[in-house]
């Protein structure tokens, strides 16, 4: 990283140390450090700044290359980029970045209103994690003047239930924690389940934290909707293509201490723990995501992708 | 209490003070105490002999009247004492509590036998919670020279996986835990789902840990089989009338510390914890319930508990 | 007719003509009947005394052959007349015709009591058409001190739903009347669907006024409860071997008048109003019949039958 | 609605009182009334042109805010006037007016073109209510030489079934009529349930006359597609940002007459009467709509709104 | 096998060698020779007599231990020996058996007319395979006059829709062929699925012909109800005690020709040919078992099973 | 056809002989044969140009109506045909067929990467027909390092199946093959369903080999997921317009030998063999549609169509 712009490197860090996290404010992170790496750069030609841009894109995106909004930030402002001097080249690089950042700004309030009309006044939402985009609707129906009640699932192994309980509380909603397996027998209580997405594929499968797949087939069987909020950044250009989504599995720790750990453990190998960060629901058992840009069907979200990847999923920055 | 033997009131007491736990424990302990009361009661005439043996029975059944085996181990006593002297009714209350006790005993071995051939080597189980009567359908299966793997739910809030875990590993079961919310990612691996139960109803219906139904649900959309292992001291003769099981909310401490719940907690009356102790498991997600005396279709259970308490549900300790 | 006593004859005159209608009224009525004929035999032979009962059953069994409390009331009658003599033949005819319809008199409260115990306080049910039968459950309910609302569905073409509703509001049950296609959308505010039935059949299928089908399939996809309450004499023997129930196809006056039937009718032969009385609800779409003698899932009330019918379904009064 | 031209208030009037009604018959006033507007207005500059059609489109618009076809043909006829004079102006209102009142005439045409090359010779369609558009489809099919028969539900509480078997009689078409809960009934002898909309929004439901989402479930549940028949002006731009369409509730009057009333209600809080007229299909129920724009899945109707209607759904005549 | 009877170890040959085929034939041979073995004992002492018996029943039993009708038959006639000497115990033998096959005799044409009582006149039933328990039904059907098409699987690999569609035209009955896959696209023609049953499970599972399970599904998928023809000699006892049935795998030369097989065979180890005999359908996928006892939801065989099995499914001629 | 180019005549008798078969080949064929019509025709005016182009397509199309590849890649050569000198129109239709052609050759290989993505190193496939698209996903995945095995229905009444065993086994995959009623008893040992389309339908519906609608109904009842490989030249424009796809009846030859056949057939009207060559799969019960162009779900299949066909599916050789 010692051929990028000192500021982009630290951006870059600050991301590989997850210093900067959340899809959002990684998009942002990411925006903000081409722009720089435009301001400082000294190229004297288009190609070399072009070359410096792409440099920078590398070195963000290879931070963490699973975290969907990053390149989808640095592909969008890419595309943008045109010009035939270099200066030109400049002034249109931040100025796509700019923008870029802007949009950003104002999708999640968007899409808190489109979740918001879905919601009407005496709801019952179910929760699942910690999203803000799923927490946006709720806060939108609120502000709409809706009296909205929660039931929040805790969210093992590490509890963001707790979270997204602290927010609701702040905003005035009256909650309900349970564990996760109590979410069944809750269900009948629930008006809307709303969830938020890691990712969101072609085929309309949603990537969302583990235990989301279990309870949306739940939903389906108590009649129950689900409307998953995602912004725009967390669609997934390489599914267009067929491409799967890797699901990370995380450290055993969150789990199970190790003193119990060893306690179970009879033979070395027979004993594991596997903790998947993510599971896959597909769109059969999801009425709606909602977006920035509108609510869909999950089997039309390939639509929307296709408007704003257009055919071509090929990254910018590769040589 | 004062009016019965102090042996049955000290049963009593370990019963209500959970000392004895556990549906077989609770069901041997109070088969005994009825032993024991027949012996040492000093009656003069049969009438009081069966005065004090009511008396000892509605004593002991007043300490946990929802935990199901303990009205069942006290009818089944019960029911089967008879004679026109003193001597007599002693006799045959022991014989009959012993009778009760070694069937009792051999209960669950045989349960094990049926649920074991039902697995096929090199299956793969997953597990809910712990019971005993579960676990027994792995053992004997094990003991058949079966090869079985296990996924083992960790079971918030109280985490009785990990003693199911154990005693597997024991066994020398290999063993994946995984969080209940990773279930339906897991179950493209297995081959059984096997859980036991709190109380099995008349219209098929499982009552058991919280969470089981909503693993059943997910087990049927993704084709997997599950089994109920239940002794038939689970059995619930009041739901031959139509009565529905009471289901335990216990302590919400079992969910969340005291410093989080107050960080959580805006508004006195806005932030609640649930925490039930089971859920309710429609018999159309089942494929079978495994007793000592066989296996049924959840929906023929009826017929057993037809066969084991007749038409009379009444209880022989009411006045 | 005129071989059979005047009484009787009036019996199955009043069951022609409806004067006498309602499964247990016409039960009761058929009962009746027959102690009268054994009272008033005057045969001077068991043979005689044989032939002159045999021809009062079937004098009431010919008058409304698809009514099933009907043949069961003769059968249930007639299985138990014993004796050597006249006289000892009588008194068992008698005896045995009161005390069906002592049973008979306490089967719909009894039914009442295990319908009621599985409705919880502040249940709101859903009702279709006007059966005594599921009433009765709602009723022990009020009794038993629960908080129960209706809604109730109107029941076209006869709009039995207002009879219905008046029933239950004499009882202070608070009663929303909708039109049978609004069914659905209501679903979601109900805890239980609760109907009678016509008849039952082994293969576990209701025969029951015609839309039960059609709304237990909704009730089961949006996860709500359907119990059918039915008293035992509802229960079909023919079926037992295969037989299916015939469906009453009822006047097409109910649905459509003369004046609107002719304007709509442009060729005589394209225009037809089809009136069917019942239709079939496969047992997947219950949960539980409710009967006097305990509640069943409805693939094992062919178990009741056996038990009630034994093997032998051939009609008594047969030559 | 002083500040109108006469003619547009009329107009309005003529909408708002249901002398003009029907979806296609409004959206076709509506158009001419903004044309008779551009016609008249005397407005000096084109800021005041501009002012004057706003406010006849906004006068329109209030007489029946929730009709979706008035809001439609105001944004459609809005959408093209350009023009830099008024002249201009005018000729481009005007001419904008005329080609949707075009389009309007010949699109239920095409739509029942489409849906008639979804019918084949022979086959047995249920109606529910009475559609134009879904008579289109099976008049179009008769005229392609195609015979059909029709099931006809009556349809409470308006019976609008009679107005359909009157035309499918005129067409020729044989007709059974029945009570609409006795359609699961009927359902094994049908190939096509064909329906209209109200409105259809953009997570792919379809609002329609109350009983179609149970007609639908039932459908799926008997494996008979299901298809609904709805110009694009049905097509609610609303809920592409979320918001839900109204279910208006109209009076109790078309369920109950007031003598009947009086007779259930004992107690005045205790009675109600609702009468929704619409409800709610979820898309997973319909086969396919159809519009005469050709055939969509209901998950894929949203992209054809986003043609329609773009991104941007602000209404034209808002200040 | 010296030690039995000649005619009895004739008998047993020829069972071995499948001389001796189908159910029936198989339980009709080995009755009769156990009542050979009774009649030709030379036993001098009723234990003498018992051992000779059990040698034979064991003889039978190990030509073909997974033919469930030969283990129920020997079962069936043993349980009825009793007697305390010699000569009468082989009259109790000899008429046990003799017993044992004149209901055999009849079972088939009751189970007919109990099948044929469900089928209407003009109904069109879909088989599977070859099954005279199945074709029973179509023909009492026939015979009680109602007209009865025939759509008819060829079922492959042995294609013994060919034996099935001569019988069915010999008794009248119009034929369509299909090959099996084309069962689904027909399924809308069909009222009736009839099928066989190879054994018939505790927990209500059917083993029955390749095949037959994805056909129900796709049956239940359609709306079509299937029906089992089982004489009760296919029960299966072990099953009970939750035993799994063995499914047979038959020889590949079934499936493909040794040219044709070595032409595709690549790799030795990389080209399998697997040729299951038999599937398992779950009982949520049939609508009734039809026995020459009645009919029975699937989940409710187990009673049947424990009636004529008893607890005790022990067989008699272990040692 | 004496109006056209010999070479044409050739490429069109060929076509109708099925000489040239496969639906990329026919496509192949046809722009070629236009190509060849346009660089021989001797027309003296754009008019006579267009009327011999025309005259071509025409003479083509007629050949196979119902092979969707054919008019597809008719219409597409046509469609670019542009110039206002007959030398300039003669030029363009060789580079639009030339550049079709290109396309064409290389769709096959993108589709199979985009297939290959979904599939995971060691994922079991099952296969239905022979299908090169359906294959090249396969081969695609192989190429990228993945182990593949496959299990392989045989594919009655052709046992395609066959030719792909063997093509599998070519490149290595390990091979097992069944009978088509083996396959749901096998789905529990897949990972992804892979079958190619004969036509796709604008309602998302695939029309593809008898037999592919049953096992997609089994693998989603059983949780494996489907995935259709089809090209885009086999999306069907009529349907757009709510045209159904006539499904070829194939010579019953293909099922059953001659003296078989007279064996069977009593009466002859009363023996059908049906043997419809293709069947019809409803969206729900597909997971992704895999194209040249990216995957879709089969609900958003319909946008790729309107993106290749527009709104105008007229056909261009028509007067």
């Amino acid at each position: 990283m010692t051929d990028v712009h000192p500021d982009v490197a630290d951006t870059a860090d600050d991301i590989a140390t997850m210093e900067i996290r959340g899809a959002a404010t990684i998009a942002d992170a990411a925006a903000g450090a081409l722009a720089t790496a435009a301001r400082e750069s000294d190229a004297d030609s288009p190609a070399a700044f072009r070359e410096d841009l792409r440099r920078a894109a590398k070195a963000l995106y290879e931070t963490r290359p699973t975290a969907v909004s990053l390149p989808n930030a640095l592909r969008f402002v890419m595309a943008d980029v045109t010009g035939d001097t270099v200066a030109e080249l400049r002034e249109s690089a931040v100025a796509s970045a700019e923008a870029f950042q802007r949009e950003l700004d104002q999708a999640q309030a968007r899409l808190g209103e489109v979740g918001a009309n879905r919601l009407r006044d005496g709801d019952v939402v179910m929760t699942h994690c910690h999203s803000t985009d799923a927490l946006s609707c709720v806060k939108a129906a609120v502000d709409q003047g809706k009296h909205i009640e929660a039931i929040v699932k805790e969210t093992r192994p590490r509890k963001q239930g707790h979270i997204t309980a602290e927010e609701l509380r702040d905003w005035g909603v009256p909650v309900t924690m349970i564990v996760d397996s109590a979410a069944r027998r809750y269900l009948d209580r629930v008006d809307h389940v709303v969830v938020g997405a890691d990712s969101i594929a072609a085929d309309g499968s949603v990537i969302n934290k583990i235990g989301t797949s279990g309870l949306a087939v739940n939903a389906r069987d108590r009649g129950v909707p689900i409307m998953v909020a995602a912004q725009t950044i967390k669609l997934h250009p390489d599914t267009l293509t067929g491409h799967t989504v890797e699901i990370e599995m995380r450290d055993e720790s969150e789990v199970i201490g190790d003193a119990e750990r060893e306690r179970i453990q009879g033979d070395p190998d027979g004993f594991a723990v596997e903790n998947p960060a993510f599971d896959v629901t597909p769109p059969r058992y999801v009425d709606a995501i909602v977006t920035e840009r509108g609510q869909f069907p999950p089997e039309s979200i390939v639509v929307l992708m296709r408007e704003l990847f257009g055919r071509d999923t090929a990254r910018p920055w590769k040589a």
